[in-house]
């Protein structure tokens, strides 16, 4: 219950040996809903067990969240019948990392290649250090968001949508 | 889990004190996401307790259907951040007869003057009987939705879409 405060980065594949070797865990997940007015819902399985999430708009790096367990068959199948675009599989590795833990996602299928770690903060303004691995941030980016990436998976996408994580365009200013 | 078989039907108001009578309670509901594919996610309360139910896409009188039971706190929450188009209150009562129970939904609000009565059936072509008070059949009516009806309340319809109870129209077959 309540907001959830996230900021989103992408992830220097070339220093993989610092984040790929924490633990990690694979997750399938798909998308039931997206109304026009930006809720989502979402259905994760990881480790046979599953959960439904409700996210509301974004607004910045804050956005509303609901998460409910579920049953796992009951997430199958609505995985199976319900789900909006494909289904995301990646494998997340839990990075800890000056007092946070940095959530890594290495993406497959459709969306091999990209790797987005993600933070939790507190508020919105709370500082915090950055690996040497983090890349440019894209929290408000939203065709780097999950649902999104299940209906336009990045293989789909144009050369210049696809930044790279360590040369950001010189007026983004975001690094 | 699973499938919901579902026939919906006006209720002839004049008829009440054969219905009205049975046990009932408040409910209070609203819709937090409608794809446009149909899928639905509805939050309800009932008796200070929540559920939050998944419908796919109904296909005649059937509709795949997952119903999780939530906290009241979040479900609360969720309601009044969330929803997308209006609050849906009504008073709905259990009513037996011929071995089935009739789900009588008294709508208030910009619904005020709907009622509509529900049986839910094994499978889509089992019989059963209608009582006096079970008017023209609306399963396959959108419009009659509760989700179509807290974005579009009977008060905005025009008069030809307010259907009577009791008097279907000549052509329409369905009594």
């Amino acid at each position: 219950m309540g907001i959830e405060i996230e900021r989103r980065f992408l992830v220097d594949q070339e220093l993989a040996d610092q984040w790929r070797t924490y633990p990690s865990q694979a997750v399938l997940q798909g998308y039931i809903a997206r109304d026009g007015l930006g809720s989502q819902v979402r259905v994760r399985i990881v480790d046979n067990k599953a959960r439904l999430t409700v996210k509301g708009t974004r607004t910045g790096c804050s956005r509303p969240e609901y998460e409910f367990e579920i049953p796992l068959r009951e997430a199958e199948a609505m995985l199976d019948e319900l789900h909006v675009g494909d289904l995301i599989e990646k494998r997340r590795y839990r990075v800890p990392y000056e007092g946070y833990i940095w959530e890594v996602d290495e993406f497959y299928g459709d969306n091999t290649g990209l790797i987005i770690a993600e933070i939790e903060i507190p508020s919105a303004d709370t500082p915090f250090d950055k690996p040497a691995w983090i890349g440019r941030e894209i929290t408000e980016l939203d065709r780097y968001g999950n649902a999104a990436l299940s209906i336009r998976p990045i293989n789909r996408w144009s050369q210049e949508d696809q930044l790279s994580a360590v040369e950001p365009a010189a007026t983004d200013g975001l690094r």
